[in-house]
């Protein structure tokens, strides 16, 4: 869009060239959009009116209408935009190639980025329930695609042994699962960058949590057959 | 004495006794919440009227306000309910005694039990956020100590050894996580128990997914020392 706005060797002309009115309109709609976000994950989506959105961006109600069309189209494109995220990046990742287990880890990365953007959270904190049909079952094919992404990659951690042998459906659930918690609790202003809680969710969630030479330990005390629940001594 | 035998012989009243009338009241309001809380999660609260709640009860609205007074105090109340319910289950596993780690998988059961339930599914599904303050503030309270639990929990699991070193706050942040997302995804008609899901559940999360050997042997191939972590055979 710039390069194009450049290459028209402007007249002095009191308007701003086509393209550069047309990339203004996205800016602004997209800060509609953001603070939108904001509103509706710090106070819920009914309790944000249009009016809120326009006071917060000092504009009148009319002028947003210039933008939206409606509460419903904001949440619409809020949550449409975070799963477009995550899809896209989930492909670039897939497109990329390399082993499934590598893949898995750069596609939590993207969900735990995606999850902890305003938009993102939007799609953790409010998600697709209030909005009607059809636009309800779009959002939710939309995330079941990238649920299938998970299960899949998972499966094919299984596959090449990379990963214990698991139900992809149930693990996709715990992962992912968590990694949408993210975007309940996470601040901006917390002590963590949305980096650093990637970082700690992959490895909590692949390694668990479980301290393992106790499990060896164990093993090698016992003579049943091994177990992969450790169990240490009662201390009372 | 005659007289007070005969008193005694009941006469036929056509009045319940005062107590069973305060019975059948508890049972007529908890349907009342029950029905309530199915509807919440069905539709969401906003979308839920009392004049819906009372016609899947079969009854008049004013009826209803026989037992609650307003879809405020219905939602508190579910929400409440599932929160003491989790608080007392982890109360007394904390109570019982034995060592962390078994302390920390009955209550990933108590957890998973809670928010496979209409009250629970309420919890992860609507939340607090709908309700005015103080109510607001209230329930969060009830959630954060159930979150310091297993917080502590996981930092006495470190301490006894059971569990790898890591920041309770964040293990205790993806474990509860992964398991209220189950609220989210859970059907009571789906393939799984809420048993058979905290099973694989408490598995998945514990254990992880990471195959070991792999990890074992990338570490034996980089000259490394060898580490605690046990090894299998490899089947590739």
């Amino acid at each position: 869009m710039a390069t194009s706005a450049l290459r028209t060797a402007a007249p002095a002309s009191p308007w701003e060239p086509a393209s550069t009115r047309a990339q203004q309109r996205e800016v602004k709609r997209n800060a509609v959009l953001q603070t939108a976000a904001q509103l509706f994950n710090e106070r819920g989506f009914h309790a944000t009116s249009l009016d809120d959105i326009a006071e917060r961006l000092n504009v009148s109600k009319p002028t947003l209408y210039y933008y939206v069309e409606s509460k419903d189209q904001i949440l619409l494109e809020c949550v449409r935009t975070a799963l477009d995220l995550m899809h896209d990046g989930i492909e670039a990742v897939r497109a990329a190639g390399g082993s499934a287990i590598e893949q898995l880890k750069a596609c939590m990365r993207i969900y735990t980025g995606v999850v902890t953007q305003d938009f993102g959270m939007c799609v953790i904190r409010i998600g697709e329930d209030p909005l009607p049909e059809p636009l309800k079952t779009e959002l939710r094919q939309l995330k079941a695609g990238i649920d299938r992404q998970f299960r899949r990659l998972i499966a094919d951690g299984v596959a090449e042994g990379s990963l214990v042998p698991c139900d992809p459906k149930m693990a996709a659930f715990m992962i992912a699962g968590a990694l949408s918690w993210v975007g309940r609790w996470y601040r901006g202003d917390g002590e963590l960058t949305p980096e650093e809680i990637a970082d700690q969710g992959i490895e909590l969630l692949l390694n668990g949590v479980l301290q393992r030479r106790m499990a060896a330990r164990k093993k090698a005390a016992a003579s049943t057959p091994p177990t992969k629940t450790p169990r240490k001594k009662g201390k009372a």
